[in-house]
């Protein structure tokens, strides 16, 4: 607090130094801000920019902060159009590598062709706190660019840097606990994406007992913000909802009972780092920290939403024909439409066996327009190199996880022995890998031609013969 | 170190998985390493790499470190050769931005014409003390390049994505003292590069007396290893000379008498960083903590080396004419070929007026073929807005500033209301910025047209008075 | 926490040879538990304490622990009876020193009436957590104590080793602010004990704003558990009332507009450290850690509640001839009898002269049986050599302060200049040090003989005028 | 530092306004500053002492600095005759026990005996820094008591207060590694008592190897100044010379091929704590924290000097009739006269079986006046509980050690499951636990009477057969 307070005033003594300086030198018209920001960014890429970057590039960031949407938006575009490469030494660079294409001519090309505005983000870095204010500058930019395609370009060199600068090199893991200094915690609560923390009583229950942990990776320039962060509870068997996993009153178990680790909740925190991926290192990093701590876990396994079931099964029971629901399938998932169903023993036991084998033709032949997995959850878990484990019926009864998926969940299992294996088949193949009862779950008429067995599926039998017998009760 | 030995353990594991699989996947001739690694590579680069990056990095790192050095320049040559832009690639982003110049175009051309070695380099980094081995890689790189020019292309990479990751929002200042760990202090000893530490004894005398700080820059992921420091000395003068500065019988003083920081030696760390300038913002930093903490000072100054002055001199003695030096200048000179001058009251009365002069014509006048100033501490401080202030003879009686600069040092001053006026005189139109007594030193029927007034020289008044009057004696 | 469970382990196995031990050697009645924690004592005090004196003591503040209070009452009755000075080697002390004083027969015979406990309870801080166990086993005997003033003796032993435990040398002062672990934070909530906090959200509004300072002492060896804090704000003025302080829609003020620290709230928060003092020195700590940081701050005041005001003035009304109130008083104040009073214009016009006037002449002229100031808080800042700037009516209307003070709250200041002068003029002649403006609210008939000038009560005479206008309004 | 010297200014400040008052109100010969000084501390023990009393220590702990020895001792005298307990409450007290022996009657004698120095010791403990500042004084107070014994008293308070002051239950144990900062290792050069410690590269060689450990405690008010410490030698077998173990070219062992835990140096630190046992304690944590690192470890063994052997030896020799030798021992041992016996295989083959026999009586046999074992550092292994494991014939050649033990060295075990039961042996017998190899070395016409059998002496026995071997050599 106080460096930062400190480094406050000695960044204004400096600014106003700068201020008064440009002032003399830089005509600008003083009626529009973003002029004035567009030459200091000038000013920033020259030479001055050496002596009085820190100066320059909070000046810069302070002037952004201070812009409503529109002038935050002319700056982006000032960024995209000003701020490209300089095209002539490109022409130039062209020519010659086309003459002759020599590693350097490469090189010089490589370099031509990079956007000014590369060197001009890295500069404002500078500034204190400037990863954090470009972070900020990025969430706007995604909210622009629905809008506003052709700011793509722009948002390419933030990526680009951004995932040079987040890289896993960088991340440091640490345990979230009940003993975390509050601001932290109180972000944690915000960021939540998957089951709401709906109070500091409700995250103390996450984080206090002995049989729960929570790991976050942070950034060292944004210490105090988590990049991503992982909720885990330790069982003794695989869970099949989410209120039993997270009941208030609940006993705790001992570390000597606990043999599974699960992920039951997993959230991104910055906006403004869409695209760069943590989430596949944090889970392994995770897997390896709670193994060293408690040497008898021996499962890691999630408990998933499956956010893009509801759609697709609303959409395959509108089409004439669907190769997931025939006609009496279709006929009892009626009943869905009914408000308390799931509230219903004869309802519910009418609805089951089709929703559970409709969510195995989802997860296991259905593909979307791409040719890939429709669950965006399902792609980042087996990508990751998991296994589909086992699905679970009304296991999330939220209002959410009912609009999005009939209240289904399921486990996705991390066995680091196959993940290779299994990401590869589903990188290079997009087949998934399932567990024996799930892929026996698949309308058997329809075909299970192409179904992968699950590498090393033996050990879970027993855990699979309960969940088989569970879906087709 | 438990942590370390851990992450180890643990990659030993994941990488003889790795190891497995690969020596099934991937058809590699045992017999050479580099052919084995080379496949490594593509493996990371691919797929697999992201599934097990870590692992396959922390191989590829630990075959290099095992490498002879015609296998390391092996490895190199493939980096420069087969992990390059893909040009098939190229060739088409370059035909569709010819056609048609957009945003989108220039992308997907910058993007085409990146080496694929960038991301390689990036996801060299997943493995533990990644960044390390990549400093260590460089260093070997550069060792190269003497002999083989054409690996710039690849040097080029490495210093892209260095000056990324060493961006100065990620450097953290932090003070050494006395009470820093040994493991540090070690290399602080080791990484001295200008005035050398002898022995532990030597060392505390440089950080454990009050009136002595020093400063190092570290970057999070090379947490034990500085990247750059400097020495300071609090005094009440200008110092004239290093012996006196580093007596070991004098009388520290107190916070209230001192009003003059020194900074009598800066040393680079890392030879693998060579090019990735951190020095400037070290010290304006440490001018900003120095100020906070010891409100009385007001004179920011360097006692520093002259490198390139010796050289210099011996090649305006041997020039027929020689516009720094008359004939009677050469002959007054030739004291300097006896070894003994220094000592000698005589020989020194006949040097020292040719030498001085001689010393502000090498920063004022002399200019290499570039048409830069020669000495590379001086572009360093003037190029970091600092002002030439005062020309010490016999201040550094080592036989290597005997042998470099007749034991010649200078001052160099950081007046923060100056510096970017200074360097943009300096940086702009190459004018060295002097005070008005060096400036005097000039000989003067050689013509001082264009030496410029150095800004706020009043307040040193009396400090140039007596120096002046030194170098004329 | 790691930690915690690995030394745990540790003595678990420890713990288990000894109790092994123990039942082959130690002779006892497993009927009762409190014979063998007996046995236990005597073990620890012996040889074998040496040995095994952490596991011994771990083993009896464990069983401490499961015994009922009878069991408890039990335990401290044997502390009592069995394990004071052994009188035998009294009885010769004494006779030895009746016969000789010399130092040395002093010393022996200090030694020698020194109970056993004390010794025993040293070796009880051997145990993991000693300390902590020890605090919480007082507080059970304080609790006992109320019933059975004969364990005095034993709490007197407690209190001597815990006044050298938690000498003021070993306590650190530390923040507490938004940023403070959460499991610290949740204690703070707990522990308040003047202006409760209900919620984390509350909490908040006392940490975080930039105008807002909390401060605690904490013992090394109960490292997350504060001892007493201090809750401070920073404000343009002394504040009248506690609501407006609090208020959540206030603006914070910044540092520069600061210029009076607030100790709104002071808390003990370990019961059973009563009686060891730590209020007067947080104080005087806060106040010089606030003037470093903020160097505008010139005035240091509490905002302080009278807990003892409405009990004695019950009392002084039912009195058939009180030197506080006459007739006219006592019938003016039957309005404090209305419920609503306070919300009533004219009865609180009616009441509020009569108010003042007694809150003055309890503070400066009454005395309890054994002639001291009467209010316990007052003693406190008066002792810490405090002045009484201020008296405020309905400064509080919660309805615990409605009862104990009818709302009426007291501004302390501690001006560093006067605190020594102050303090004895209150240690050693019992004179409470008040301003001016204060001493003028003594009933004028009733005589104000003895009333001390405040020291340098110069300063805030514009605020005394205010607050004295106030007060007759 | 920055702190300390906040710290410094503030007190000054402080002490600056108790000097005034001081002086106005107490009244002080000036010429003789410890008259002020006694003067302050009745102060410092007044009710001033609460307002004021961290000034007045501080006041009084400087003025303590700055006596000469003289003055020191006049000061010690003082506290002696004139800070003692109040006579005439004892008496009272005394005679209220002597009519009615209650608890409370003990309470108050017990109170009334207690010197006013313990008192006014623990408010000098209100200065900063005052714990060490007391230590120190404590040092001074030690030399004193050579010459005058009656100092004793004094003496007695000191100890006292620092044995509860350094209570177990406060102390830290940490590593010391070659991360630890210089300042800490700098005092274990200084303070290394068993095996000097030469050079920072002996030092290293101490630390950094990767079977090498050392511990230190470190109390929490003397942060950066350890209390004692140990140095840990990681080994395959129990090592029998002390040059092998520090041999400069030996290369270290992994932690897989560690068995064996060797301290081979355990150091007192600070003089002033003398008689405040720690060692014990140090050796049982560290043993703890090696087990939990390094789980393969299962021999806890020491490598230890025999200080008093070569006197008691020479006593023997000097003996008409000694039971530990007969005439031809000693006209055998008359080679130790030799200035070159250990280097000549004769005169070693001559000495060596009496020497072994004698060392084994001196252990075993041999006692001092007070009945109990002669060697210190002997009586302080076995009264923790450890056996007499082996002896070793020419371990340390040192200059000392062959003066102070003809080189002998022993190595005493650690068995956790015996310590407590050999402890008792020792600390309620005088019994000496020793493997049975050494016990038969005690020259067997002598009498072997109470010799004890070394608890779990069997697991050693392959070791012991090689150790008696040796010895008989």
């Amino acid at each position: 607090m106080n460096t930062t307070s400190f480094l406050g005033d000695m960044l204004q003594a400096i600014t106003d130094r700068g201020r008064r300086l440009l002032s003399l030198n830089v005509p600008v018209d003083g009626s529009n801000p973003v002029d004035r920001m567009e030459a200091l960014c000038e000013a920033l890429l020259s030479g001055r920019g050496e002596a009085s970057g820190m100066a320059l590039a909070n000046d810069i960031l302070t002037a952004w902060r201070g812009l409503d949407p529109e002038g935050q938006l002319d700056f982006m575009q000032r960024l995209l159009l000003n701020f490209g490469p300089r095209t002539k030494e490109l022409e130039r660079a062209i020519d010659t590598y086309r003459n002759d294409p020599t590693p350097v001519a490469l090189l010089v090309l490589h370099e031509a062709a990079e956007p000014r505005r590369q060197e001009l983000i890295r500069r404002f870095n500078l500034a204190p706190n400037g990863i954090e204010s470009l972070v900020r500058m990025r969430e706007a930019l995604l909210r622009m660019k629905k809008d506003r395609p052709d700011l793509e370009a722009v948002d390419s060199d933030f990526a680009h840097l951004f995932s040079s600068w987040f890289n896993r090199g960088f991340l440091m893991l640490k345990p979230i606990s009940w003993s975390t200094p509050a601001d932290i915690l109180e972000r944690i609560i915000r960021y939540e994406a998957v089951h709401q923390i709906g109070s500091w009583e409700e995250l103390r229950l996450r984080l206090a007992p002995k049989d729960r942990r929570c790991f976050a990776f942070f950034h060292p320039q944004l210490a105090d913000d988590p990049l991503i962060f992982v909720e885990v509870a330790l069982t003794r068997e695989i869970p099949n909802n989410i209120a039993d996993l997270l009941r208030e009153d609940r006993v705790p178990i001992g570390d000597a009972e606990a043999t599974t680790a699960v992920f039951y909740s997993i959230s991104n925190c910055q906006d403004g780092l869409r695209g760069i991926s943590f989430g596949n290192f944090l889970i392994k990093q995770v897997v390896e920290d709670l193994k060293r701590d408690l040497p008898r876990l021996d499962r890691f396994v999630t408990l998933s939403p499956v956010p893009g079931f509801a759609n697709w099964l609303a959409d395959e029971r509108r089409r004439e024909t669907s190769e997931a629901l025939n006609q009496a399938d279709k006929t009892r998932l009626e009943a869905l439409d009914e408000s308390g169903w799931a509230d219903d023993a004869e309802l519910r036991a009418q609805v089951q066996p089709v929703l559970t084998g409709a969510a195995a033709w989802y997860f296991l032949k259905a593909r979307n327009a791409r040719g890939r997995v429709i669950d965006p959850v399902a792609r980042f878990h087996l990508g990751n190199g998991a296994r589909l484990e086992r699905i679970n019926i009304l296991a999330d009864r939220s209002p959410r996880a009912m609009r999005q998926s009939h209240g289904l969940m399921v486990n996705y299992l991390y066995n680091f022995d196959d993940i290779e294996k299994n990401h590869e088949a589903f990188a290079a193949r997009s087949e998934v890998v399932a567990a024996a009862p799930v892929r026996k779950l698949v309308p058997a008429d329809r075909g299970t031609r192409s179904l992968i067995t699950g590498a090393g599926s033996g050990s879970t039998g027993v855990q699979n013969e309960k969940g088989s017998k569970e879906f087709s009760a």
